[in-house]
This record gives structure tokens, sequence and C-alpha cells, in this order.
């Protein structure tokens, strides 16, 4: 039983050189690798290589949004767990989750929509730099659509990964056909890890010094 | 945009028989099959209908410690958020995990090791049925194998399904080597979401009325 005294940090970066090896001699965008690789490390998933889509200049957005203290919102308290709370704090940012509010269980239930549909409405609320983060629930994103097409919100980046069989693969494609800037998951895959990974890319890109 | 007032456990009803369907007639254990589902559900990836191996009895023992109001021991908040507190509440259970707590931290400081490995350390001091779920941490799979050997630690059941590039292969089959009852996700291939998806699915089954 090797390696039992292995410190977290040196497993995470002989992942990223077994990672980089299997992707061969593949072209990343090399804005994009750091958050393709994370999310291969958080699924040991290589398809994800190839259902990430970047929208032109989401990484910059981000990042300037993120220096700016962004709020980030995530559709799970799983996701909102997964996100680091260091680099959050390093960069003055906050991340929140609405579904367990009272409020907005109450106003699913007076408009016969999910929690996630209702946290979206929430969200509008949200002042300054704002990432939204969906792992988990397509109705959220399909929500999100409906408001930045009425003008009620403008996110700096959606992260638009749920999982499932159900309105996934459609929402994604929704939320592609907009001008927001965006980090899909295309397909079927995604879920509350991926999105967690995507945040942390983006986070650790600006707060730790790796390539 | 389709589907947006459809709520969750209609989504989830569908999903259930999209996989049913896309499984075909593969024949699985029925005391298996909703496991199985779920993760599959959880992460749309059917790769886990030949992965995940369930030792002899695993379930009936799962079933047993969980009626008796099992502590669920997890190896990261962000799995302990993903497990159903109605469900839990409904049996009498509780769910933990450590790897936040001060002691923790400072026990692996001291002695050179991970939270992780430390957790279980920590697990010892848990009186009663006890299940034991790790989506994330090889060495906590590791430390837990030395506990079993030196008759320290008796699970009722461990779920195995870490995910990674170093130490998981190998964390995983050292957990099958041993009489303890077992659900793992054999390869690369896991996570806190599997883990927890695991849990729900033992869950769901005595308090749910699902095939």
């Amino acid at each position: 039983m090797a390696q039992l005294h292995t410190q977290p940090y040196d497993i995470e970066r002989a992942s990223f050189e077994i990672i980089a090896r299997e992707l061969g001699d593949r072209e990343l965008d090399p804005l994009q690798a750091p958050i393709i690789k994370r999310v291969i490390h958080t699924t040991a998933d290589f398809s994800f290589a190839d259902s990430l889509v970047f929208t032109k200049g989401a990484v910059e957005r981000a990042w300037d949004a993120l220096r700016r203290g962004a709020t980030i919102l995530t559709d799970t308290n799983m996701a909102r767990s997964g996100i680091s709370r260091p680099a959050l704090a390093a960069l003055g940012c906050t991340c929140a989750c609405y579904m367990a509010d009272e409020d907005v269980a109450e106003r699913a239930r007076e408009q016969g929509t999910t929690r996630a549909f209702a946290s979206m409405d929430k969200a509008c609320g949200i002042a300054g730099p704002l990432i939204i983060a969906v792992g988990n629930a397509p109705t959220a994103l399909l929500r999100l659509c409906e408001l930045m097409d009425e003008g009620r919100i403008s996110p700096d980046l959606v992260i638009g990964v749920p999982v499932g069989f159900v309105n996934v693969v459609e929402a994604k494609e929704e939320v592609l056909a907009r001008s927001v800037p965006a980090i899909v998951a295309r397909g079927r895959k995604g879920g509350s890890t991926v999105a967690a990974a995507i945040v942390n890319a983006l986070l650790y890109q600006l707060t730790r010094d790796e390539s």
C-alpha cells in the first residue's frame, strides 16, 4: 500500500501530468487547457476534452468578473461546497446557492415551477459581477435564457454543465445560441463536480502559479 | 423551450425510463439495478453498468445498517451535502464528514498524512452501524484498509468510488481484497456525486416506493 503519505498537492500534480500525457499532442487553447484538464481530473472522463465549448472571450470575461469580486451563483449546494473557499477569499468573491431558501421554495410552489427556476428569478436581484454555474438543473438554464432575453439579468459568465437525460442537451444549446459568455459541456454529461471544477480552475488561474 | 414547468420528480421518472431503455435487455441483479441506474442518472455515464462491483450481500447489509439508524461518513462535504436529508431523517440516520474538523487537520499535520487519512482514524470512534462512503480520496480507502486489518474499525458497508489517476485503481482493489461488504466503482471513475448517488439509492429503496 504505497504512497499513503503522499500529500494532496503532489497527487494533484502527478494527476495533471498523467492527463497531459494521455491527451497527447492534442492542441488545446492555452486559456482553456487548465479548465479542460481540471474537469478531466475531477471526472477521469476524457470525453470532456471534446464536449467542453467556450464562447469567444469567455475566460477573459470571467477573470475580469472574478478580479472585481464576483458573486458565483450555483444551482446546488453540492457545487457550492466544492468551490475553493481560500481562492474565493483571496479574490474577494462570494458563492451563493438559493435552492434551500424558503422564499425560493414558496415562489416555486406558487408558480408551479421548480426551485431551480425560481432561484434564477431571485438571481436577478444580484448586483455587481455575476457568474452563474449550473451543474444540475436544465430548468435553471432555460429560465436564465428567458430572463436574459427579457433583459432582466446579464451574467458575466454562464457555466452550463447540467447532467442528465431530459431537457439537458437542449438547455445547453439554448445558452450557446445567445450572446452571453459561456462555458458549456455539450451533450448529456456534466454535474455539480464539473461546475465546481470549472469555477475552481478559473479561480486557480488567478490565485495559483500553475500551468 | 418546452417543459419549463415539468416537476423534478417527473423529470427523474422520465430519465430512469430512458436509462432502462438504453440499458436494453442487459440483466441486472434486482437489488443492484436501482443503484446502478441512479449512478448513471447522476453521471450520464453508462460505463458504470460495467464498473460497479457489489460484494455478496452488500446491499442487504447496508439496508440493515440504515434501518438501525446508521452513521454515514463521507470523505467530502460535497458528498455529504448531496445525500438526501429527508431520507436520512425518515430512517433516523445521520451523515458526517470530518474533513474540515480542526482536530483532523491537526492530526494530519502532526503525522504528515492527509486529512482524509486522519479522518478515517477519527472514524474508529463512531459507535453503532456505520457506512463509509469515499468519493474522493484514495488515501482514505487505503487507511481504512489498514484500520480494518488491525481490527480497529468494522464498517457495515464501504462505498469505494474515489475518482482519479493516482492510487485510485489500486485503493479500490485493496477494498475488494478484504471481506468487508463493499460497493466499488472499479477503475478511475467515481466522485462525490457518485458516492452520494449510491447512498441515496440505498436510502430511497427503503423510503420510497420505486422500482
